[in-house]
């Protein structure tokens, strides 16, 4: 039991007031040295400069969880066959309640008081009755008279003119949850009064979230006629690349504009589906019978896209990146050795310096003793 | 040809009956042991006990791709000016078909049997036809007759008190695509049976899909006659941190409830856009004149945000902080080496015996081993 | 200052042309030397084979943002008590616009002509007027009447057969915002010739971006009959696992389906919330009297689901996999040691063979010199 206690005892003082260190040859060789520095030198660098500084190494990173709201204002105005027409954000914006992705009519085809009538004439689209005309080949079919005409898409489309100055105003809140910060796309100085007033422009208003419809079209490439008459697709990134290092206040929203199908410039005009429409029908009841106004939209489709990066000091991945750079400094320690013991002319001398063997021990430590 | 093969299997026989392993000093000193210890000790605490214990580090993490559906129900109920009016779900939910973030309208501005008549005189809102009066400051306007009134927002908003009782249920669908787990937020004793009778608290039925609107205004800390008026954002936050090493019945959400453009209370009264509305139009014929309905919809907008991060024992992140803590020890050890050689008394008598020089070599060997 | 500048000199000049290498024991023992190696091979097998080759740990990874566009096709056709309808895009798609996530209508209860009339007498749903009848157990409520029976889901599902064959074009861009590509689900090849003609098929046509709501149904293990008159979620996956590394060319989506609540096979079926339906209203008037037509809708949920993980070549995951694959090597080294130094027999003169001792330092090489 004492002598248990004792035998704990010793091994405890042992551990604790004994430190091994590496036993190491000083090889003085400018050949050697140089080479050897430098590569050391080479990871250090890469290690401070790449990892830390350019990388940010010692980071961890996180993306956001977002919401997003919009709102469209403005007025069209249509003048068709001498028929005035004034269409408002709750006839244009599809759907009205301000999500972050949306259809901002520009065109339209309207086919008014359909009605499921008797069988008509038609080449297709609808459901057949089953009396076909081999001659005309046409079929009769059951479908909502009369039959949508979509053959041609309005060349001067009505609401082209006036959508392009429709504003969108755009609402975006990120939160970190890694980091625990929330931030809002009205950040410091964006009040109401500023807002009422400004209208977004990549240089002298980067911050303001107030978007003139044309502008969003030019920024991404397109040309506001040809967009609004067949449609497309645009996707406004908020971008939330954040250094929480820094205070929150230098977390600011950075908007980028890009087609959503290859930007019109590098298009591949063979590629399939340029143009966005959809149809949507307002039913309604005449004279007891039940009929829908047909309407096939043509619009610019937005998608605000919220895309997060935020970085912040963290001990984990600097340790890790410390920890990995000493065993990558280990390989440089290797190559060195290689060149030393197999490369040099003097490497027999260098390897009687490093090594000791344990079969010839008596020998070798003659030698290195001598 | 027999010299060469002898030369491989001398070569194959040295490397794998041969082992190296570096040759140390024990150096045999209380306070080199002592500091030298603590710091590998305090090395190790940190390797095991954060980055493993605490930060997980052996872990590898996800997060899902998910699915929300809701549904509302409640019925409303209306006594404006002695005209009674009832609102079910088809009335008050925007959209209808139970999306992720929709709208529950709580007050509203309703223009009823709109047309699009003669010019009006109106201040703005609508396209100028051009006749303006600079007296009065007003323009004739071609708009949607009669023009809409938004000055003034119902004071005794209509819905507000039934609104309070509507309930949300949500249904959400996480998967983890790195572990292929699938949960949905009907875990396990979620039964048809309990959601027919439950209601969500925070302590006693946390896991209750089914929300009180007056509740998740209240958790996020609005006042609920003020959002009901004005509108307001609202975020529920389903919050899947799920640690896969566990049994999966152990991963269950946790809802959290928050303001979207910052919570009330520290809410800054003079930020832009507090209040959430939009515009609504239905359209109808009557008497062959197309009419709409215009509605000012003032709602709580409600945004179900999955928020999910599972994580799991990986062999990769455990082999790289086990690594990299290796690296570190290596750090303690250079630090150990440093105080040795430079900062000890007997500094001198360290440096020898730790070093071979080999440009002296017969000296220094000397001297170690006189 | 003379001196100094020399002292300088000469640190600097020591540190340039010397260099410390490990001073080691060559241990020649057949047992220590193949554990070593094999358990060293081992590790390195694990570095090269696991982290660097089957899990590509040189590679930094990357999620990417999407957008996703849908477009329906086909018409539907029923025949209710004589009454012939047909359905089109724009009356069973909700919302129309061409969302990410969307609802089929596949059945439907239809309640026409409700209107806010006299107080009806009912179980519960609609607001109480307060005249209850306690014998009957039933209350006079205000509600819009008719009032909705829906105890009774159509057995024949009106839309059922048709729907079947309608089709989904999915419209999907994702973009990786570390690597700075942007790909479409349109990838090189899917022209608009090819779309025209196509249909998916996991085998013969993977890449086709238009499917058969038939066939989406089938691949997530439903029935479409069950599915059609109840409703249900189904998730397709559009799935971009991509390597960088290779041309952009390869880098092409997947489509999985699933059910989101469970596979209809694994689907416990005492589970909650199976079935799928929603109600809107279309509001009219007639008479001067405001009406709604209520649709209690059945449909087939589809949520499109972008998954997205992409890989490329990066120096920073290359190097700390190096750099903690050389820690992890070093930890072999220490057990390899304590084999040698705490197991083996000789162990006491591998001992003396590694390491010297400062507070005995003389005695200690006397013996390794003796």
């Amino acid at each position: 039991m004492e002598n248990m206690r004792n035998t704990i005892t010793n091994a405890l003082s042992d551990f604790f007031f004994e430190y091994e260190t590496p036993r190491q040859v000083l090889v003085r060789s400018r050949r050697v040295g140089v080479v050897c520095r430098l590569i050391q030198l080479g990871v250090l660098a890469y290690i401070i400069g790449w990892v830390f500084i350019y990388e940010k190494g010692y980071q961890s990173t996180d993306t956001a969880v977002s919401s997003v709201f919009t709102k469209m204002k403005g007025v069209g105005y249509t003048n068709e066959s001498k028929v005035e027409k004034v269409w408002d954000v709750a006839d244009y914006v599809f759907p009205p309640q301000g999500d972050s992705s949306f259809v901002v009519m520009t065109n339209y085809i309207i086919t008014e008081g359909q009605s499921l009538g008797s069988p008509v004439i038609c080449i297709f689209s609808g459901h057949m009755t089953g009396v076909c005309n081999a001659t005309t080949n046409t079929c009769e079919v059951y479908a909502w008279c009369p039959v949508e005409d979509d053959s041609h898409i309005p060349e001067c489309p009505p609401l082209l003119i006036s959508a392009e100055n429709y504003t969108l105003f755009i609402k975006n809140s990120v939160t970190f949850p890694l980091f625990g910060v929330t931030r809002s796309n009205l950040v410091e100085g964006i009040d109401a009064e500023y807002i009422s007033n400004c209208l977004y422009h990549p240089e002298t208003a980067p911050l303001c979230p107030i978007f003139s419809l044309g502008d969003v079209v030019k920024f991404s490439g397109f040309n506001f006629e040809t967009i609004a008459k067949v449609g497309g697709a645009i996707g406004i990134v908020v971008d939330w690349t954040c250094n929480f290092d820094f205070d929150v206040r230098h977390c600011k929203p950075q908007y980028h504009f890009h087609g959503l199908y290859g930007n019109p410039t590098e298009m591949d005009q063979a590629r399939a589906s340029v143009g966005y429409n959809f149809r949507y029908a307002r039913h309604y009841f005449e004279d007891g019978v039940q009929k829908r106004t047909l309407l096939k939209v043509f619009g610019i489709r937005i998608d605000i896209i919220v895309q997060s990066l935020g970085r912040k000091f963290d001990v984990i991945p600097t340790l890790t990146a410390i920890g990995s750079g000493v065993g990558i400094f280990g390989v440089a320690t290797v190559v060195c050795d290689l060149v030393l013991l197999y490369v040099l002319p003097k490497r027999e001398f260098y390897k009687n310096m490093k090594f000791k063997y344990t079969d010839h021990s008596q020998d070798q430590v003659r030698i290195v003793c001598r």
